[in-house]
């Protein structure tokens, strides 16, 4: 493909000023140039490789090992971004990004992500921008009514998921271990946060991060469809009670990670209220779904937790990052960090009524992200995102059937959401074997640079993971990701039939 | 002033159409739309007030409680943005932003910003971005050269210095209480951080957030020229030593936030390591200035640190958010951070060579941010960072100047890099009368909309901070600031004389 490139065949501008930034009219014309690189890209990134023949090392071999001393044209820059970094770029803005949670940067997005960083202010304070403060209450409002979570619920705007869930469970253990708030946790119970076998490696991060030990996360059984086991909790919970262990946070995921499994919500709620634990519903990638009606059982009693995490820029198509913590008491999230140095102090704080967001996390600096998301949500509409979302349901549907209906294949897991989890079997492998087999059909496919899947282990055995959710993917992309799966599978039959 | 705004005029396209993203060629012209916009918002920011005439809940007021049903033109939206997003907006990017630490969003910088939000990578292993993973390496690579760090330090790139000292001072405490590893604090002695009375507020909540308490950390008496004072440091570990406390880390900053005074970090590296001390330093505003040879003395002693947090996103000419995080061992980061699951397993990790960013720190996603510093370093080149770092140098020389001929004002502390604190002072008040005062001065001239400036206080005493960091700045911003400030403090002094 040739993608409609900037800087070819124009003279070099003259190096950069001596003094003030770029000047206008050059940013002026960069930025067309810029502009119709992205039109060109997102138009056609269908056609190059998803994941790159990149080996380690190879960019960074490419380019100079220091900065340059004199300052260089716009054109040589982009020049390099063409030549050495587009091509070891994994895309995943590309139709067939299967891995991990397929994302969408979308064009209403990434047009509010340009004015943000052309306005570049920090949100720490609302004086310091009382816009980007505001909008970021109205937006998440907003996307809380879009998923039905009660009024109740305030959300603020972290990077990531990770942030999100250690803010919350840093509140949850400041509001259940009072003792510990002033000398720290060496002058209190030991407490312990619980979440099943299946929950996200940041749950485990953020119980690391907050000084409860790498055992300070008790992973909770699953049962055969990877969700959280209530009994187990509550036997769990009781048997840590009775040795003196407090309980401080339960975290239940709706939509895992590996397969996407649904923890029982509402029981697990009761169990956790039972020993008046923080409840903290991970529901980074799936939040969005709750949108849709006939999903609703999957979110049933999610509306009892302390604080959830959604992330619009998992699956409500808004460019990375930005990840929503809704609170129901904010003011426990402001008891853990809230440390109003005097040079933040304004008088809007003082006298009531402004909203400072530092207050409600570990990171002073907060960019304007809500504006990208405020554009999404305006541009697609409620009912543009819930069909966009039954969409990529449809297309997981379909692949899942395809699958059941396919000898030698199986499905792993159920598929409440647009991620199908599965694997090639084949008589007489033993687990290893068939753990071989799998990663080389994946790797097979990933080589191939059609597609981008990635892979998962569920009770020591490799499964495939394929996940949809980038707006430009459609069922011709999943039907060839699923005939490049099958062709590699027959080529290793074939193989093996001839050795 | 009248910016040439988009959307004007023109018909409104249709609604979104039902699936997909915004079609390729609406990007396009939008995109088109939104730069012209950029470049005269950019130009003429100047011209508009930098801290908007807000009140608390205005903009929430102004917009729907609810995100629409259908999904809306491109221009509707953007004339909301017009007529009430910015009208809201602290403008960060204008020349008289002399609050906080000014800053500046640079046109390289949101161009960078720009591809990586169309590229929408996440940069968590590897594979996810080689380009991205390696271009973060190198770009840090090429910041701790320009800054004369030593090679031992690897840089990794965080939202913000928040985070940055965050995890520092988390791999501090997993390297220096390895009882605490498995099972948590409370099974430790007690741990504790040092820094002067001076430091950021983010030391503080990370000292609380790792499980610490609020006194975990220890303050240290600054001198009088708020430094930190090494023998009083000395004295409080060897206190604490005695009382079976385990002095974990010093935090050092070089340019802190109320003064921008310097640390003597050679002193204090020789107190941390005569305890086995991880040794920290801030550096996110001044470290830049590094680059100056005539300001190596401020930095002399910052090499024997553990870590050093430097922001480009302050100083070095980055849009928001983008803090460097340096550690000269990081694989103490990854005994903190590292827990990887079998989906985000990959073969160039098992095989080595390839580094996964997500080891690093608590975040997994991670965003490409390496693109816009990269892009910054190359356009400007170093020669070009220096000139424009000593003219924001020579500019606070010159109000520093200014004040010290200025009979009823005075310096209240010196000036190492780009930021001026003084205040007003006049016979006969008291403490509190003068903090009124100079508060009502700095409200008088913030509501002019002509410059943006914040306080601070010192020893119970209101100071007014100057601080220089914007490309757009120019010496004119600077004397119309302090004309401003002049002409405050006159008329307050005719209307007491005739009151």
């Amino acid at each position: 493909m040739t993608l409609p490139l900037p800087g070819t065949g124009e003279p070099s501008l003259p190096e950069a000023p001596a003094s003030g930034d770029m000047p206008p009219e050059e940013f002026r014309r960069r930025g067309h140039e810029v502009v119709d690189w992205m039109a060109g890209y997102l138009a056609e990134v269908g056609g190059l490789p998803v994941l790159p023949q990149a080996t380690p090392g190879e960019v960074m071999a490419r380019l100079p090992p220091s900065a340059p001393e004199v300052g260089e044209g716009f054109d040589e820059i982009l020049r390099d971004f063409r030549a050495t970094i587009l091509p070891a770029v994994t895309h995943w803005n590309h139709p067939a990004f299967f891995a991990y949670f397929a994302t969408t940067g979308s064009g209403p997005g990434i047009l509010g992500e340009m004015l943000a960083a052309a306005l570049n202010v920090n949100a720490m304070v609302w004086r310091s921008s009382p816009a980007a403060t505001e909008l970021e209450q109205l937006a998440t409002a907003w996307v809380r009514q879009l998923v039905g979570l009660p009024e109740a619920f305030q959300g603020v705007i972290n990077d990531t998921a990770s942030s999100s869930t250690l803010y919350a469970l840093a509140a949850a253990r400041e509001a259940l271990l009072p003792e510990a708030v002033e000398e720290g946790l060496g002058v209190a119970p030991r407490g312990r946060v619980y979440a099943s076998s299946e929950a996200h490696s940041s749950v485990h991060k953020a119980v690391i991060t907050l000084g409860l030990g790498r055992g300070g996360l008790r992973k909770v059984e699953a049962d055969g469809a990877f969700r959280m086991d209530p009994g187990a909790l509550a036997r769990a919970m009781a048997e840590d009670v009775a040795r003196g262990v407090r309980p401080l946070a339960v975290v239940a995921t709706v939509g895992t990670t590996s397969t996407t499994s649904v923890d029982p919500v509402a029981e697990v709620a009761e169990v956790a209220a039972g020993h008046g634990a923080w409840l903290h519903v991970d529901a980074a990638y799936a939040g969005p779904a709750a949108a849709l009606s006939e999903l609703a059982h999957h979110f049933q009693g999610w509306e009892r937790a302390d604080s959830v995490v959604l992330n619009p820029h998992k699956w409500l198509f808004t460019p990375v990052d930005c990840s929503i913590l809704y609170c129901r008491r904010p003011e426990r999230l402001a008891m853990a960090f809230s440390l109003t140095p005097e040079y933040l102090r304004t008088r809007e704080r003082e006298e009531g009524g402004a909203t400072d967001l530092m207050d409600y996390g570990v990171s002073l600096g907060r960019r304007f992200r809500a504006l990208k998301l405020w554009f999404v949500l305006r541009w697609f509409g409620a009912e543009g995102i819930r069909a966009r979302l039954r969409e990529h349901l449809r297309l997981a549907a379909l692949l899942a059937g395809w699958i059941e209906d396919e000898p030698g294949w199986e499905l792993v897991a159920p598929v409440p959401f647009s991620t199908v989890v599965f694997r090639r079997v084949e008589e007489g492998l033993s687990p290893e074997e068939e753990g071989r087999l799998n990663l080389a059909l994946l790797e097979r496919v990933n080589r191939s640079g059609e597609a981008f899947l990635s892979h998962t282990a569920l009770g020591g055995r490799v499964a495939i993971r394929l996940a949809i959710g980038n707006l430009r993917t459609g069922e011709a992309h999943v039907a060839r990701a699923w005939e490049l799966l099958r062709a590699a599978a027959a080529e290793r039959e074939v193989a093996a039939s001839l050795a």
